[in-house]
């Protein structure tokens, strides 16, 4: 495009207004934007132009994701920009949207990220002292956009893949994969884009605590030709059927080990994913333990009291075996977010007293976002495959 | 994410409502949205949840990007919900916003396309009988996130690199390289995102149209360190020094040669662009004739009347050394964008005059945008390695 002067127009609403010296751009901007813009202390601070609006505010997504509990109100400049600062955040990763004259809006300043099935703003808030998800200089691998076409729903789908370091140089190597999902109303986008999952495996292998591994990571919603259409976001627990176990399993899985150079064997195979992928990770992969060693399940929405003889296919009904088959299962939540953290809480210490061995992981101070499940991968992948 | 009610009270604004019946949602849209929708005459239907709104427009990007002259008035329904509907659009991909009360905002429904400098609405209007850059049951080539370091700016940066079918199973095979800029406002994502270049050389080469290539996408701007930060989208013609030139020279193309497997001649190497990066193109390929064969302007702002004897280093001062040299120089526009078309015909004609033959492509009845690009690719591609 080469309209600059409808650009410089557009750029007004974008935040390039004086900012105040000792607060930063949120990382999460677009390039040159000077808000969203974070404290030391990390309290952040919005601005958006809007002279026509009556009412301006900013809502962070979900409850409380850390950035506060909002709505919060937002003045009026002489200008007609409209500003707040929030109170210190929390450390993460926080979708937010302003709500002008009583409508949702996207932040112009904001990079998109998508959640609760639209592209969504979101500000970075950074973890002081915490580095494992910042791009450092070490190799890094690539993330791949890669089209296949699934039979189970008759179209073409969109994996992305993370291919370690060096993967085309060493032409003969084979690797271990972990499948890794996305939560309800997010896609095969988040993991690296909000969650920077590729930044975190180039580090963890770097520093020799992972082993290279491919990970992959599709959209978990699926419907086969002539059923009705799922809208994106819809809580699919495995109470609710979806074609997407069939494509894992009959049409993702052998394109993988067909496209790439993997170990593909159950032990050399692990599944997990957060929320809605956490349920998906665990209904999958512990109904073909013939496919997967390693399992994870991320801040899901865990039923308390379930029967542990008899849910997921009786996978737990005989402990020997069990064991004997999964290298790992891994249960992980953060403490701020009491609707997960409990009962993935309960369900290890039932497995364990059942013997089930398995791991559970708090994520301090964290509610359900990704700071959460960034430090749940940071945890979880250097286990797999050792 | 798991957050259901939330969610569900988000959908609502999204367009889920019962549409009309001889018209499809837009294929931009985020999974599920209803609209925007096309009718068969290529009208297009907008809609957007705003009850406490006062006034709600539609703009499309740029003066008139073939979605018409705007912005165009909403209408408020009893619900709240505002709509309208175009006159018939020229096929290709609109760039458009909403205007609640004066501000600019994004449709929600839209999926988000990085131009003009933040994440912007589009909607996909398909053209008849043209699937040249649909997804086709034909191979498939992947699309790269790849990171890089670069000793220029002293910052790590992201290539898109399209890797053409088979690409990891040919481990002997190399592939000549085109470089491929987007225009001032955009970055790397949006020749794959929003040009579906990916999908136009697939197909090329699946009907032996196109030889298969490497595609190097790069964000066009570059800074060194403790300079000025320079703005998306500030049109930076070859008048405006930019450090993405060396980037391109000293960090990418050494960069790709060495992680990817390529012919590293200058007679399997092109760069091309669009608008603002086609002036890169111009400016990069032109006075680095060791390194490029292959040359290639999209609708970029040529200066009329330039003595071409001096521009680009001299590069045309001797025509039969560069007819030699220079496999191809190709223009292009556009012949609804006039701004574009008129120059890029004069230099083609004056070159011609000059002794330095070259190709003019005008893509009949498009403007400044994507489907002139689209077209300009599908053009260009088979023309480069032969």
């Amino acid at each position: 495009m080469y309209r600059i002067a409808v650009f410089s127009v557009l750029i007004c609403g974008l935040g390039w207004a004086q900012p105040a010296s000792d607060s930063l751009p949120a990382t999460s901007n677009v390039r040159g934007a000077q808000y969203p813009r974070v404290y030391p202390d990390l309290r952040v601070a919005f601005q958006i132009k809007a002279p026509g609006a009556q009412k301006v505010q900013l809502q962070p997504g979900g409850d409380d994701n850390g950035l506060g509990k909002g709505p919060f109100e937002m003045a009026r400049g002489d200008d007609g920009t409209w500003s707040v600062t929030t109170p210190p955040a929390v450390p993460g990763f926080h979708y937010y949207w302003f709500v002008v004259d009583g409508v949702a809006v996207s932040d112009p300043a904001s990079e998109t990220y998508f959640g609760y099935g639209k592209q969504c703003s979101a500000v970075e808030v950074p973890e002081k002292g915490a580095d494992y998800y910042l791009p450092k200089g070490v190799p890094h691998g690539d993330v791949r956009a890669h089209w296949y076409y699934s039979k189970t729903t008759a179209a073409w789908r969109r994996a992305y893949v993370y291919a370690p370091p060096d993967y085309d140089r060493n032409a003969r190597t084979r690797y271990p994969v972990l499948y890794l999902q996305h939560g309800a109303g997010e896609d095969e986008r988040g993991w690296t884009t909000q969650g920077r999952a590729n930044f975190i495996l180039d580090n963890l292998i770097a520093a020799g605590k992972a082993k290279p591994m491919i990970v992959v990571m599709e959209q978990g919603y699926a419907v086969k030709p002539g059923a009705a259409p799922s809208q994106p976001g819809a809580g699919r627990g495995p109470q609710q059927p979806s074609a997407f176990e069939e494509v894992v399993i009959n049409d993702l899985i052998p394109m993988i080990d067909a496209a790439y150079r993997t170990l593909p064997d159950r032990e050399h195979r692990a599944m997990a994913g957060l929320s809605m992928g956490g349920g998906q990770a665990l209904q999958i992969a512990l109904t073909h333990l013939d496919k997967f060693a390693y399992i994870g399940s991320f801040s899901s929405p865990l039923r308390g009291g379930a029967d542990l003889k008899t849910i997921y296919g009786g996978a737990f009904s005989d402990p020997a075996a069990f064991s004997k088959k999964v290298r790992l299962l891994w249960f992980g939540a953060g403490t701020g977010e009491e609707r997960m953290y409990k009962p993935a809480l309960a369900m290890h210490q039932d497995l364990e007293t059942g013997g089930i061995k398995n791991v559970f992981f708090e994520s301090p101070g964290t509610s359900h976002e990704w700071q959460t499940w960034r430090r749940d991968l940071n945890d979880f992948a250097p286990r797999l495959f050792q």
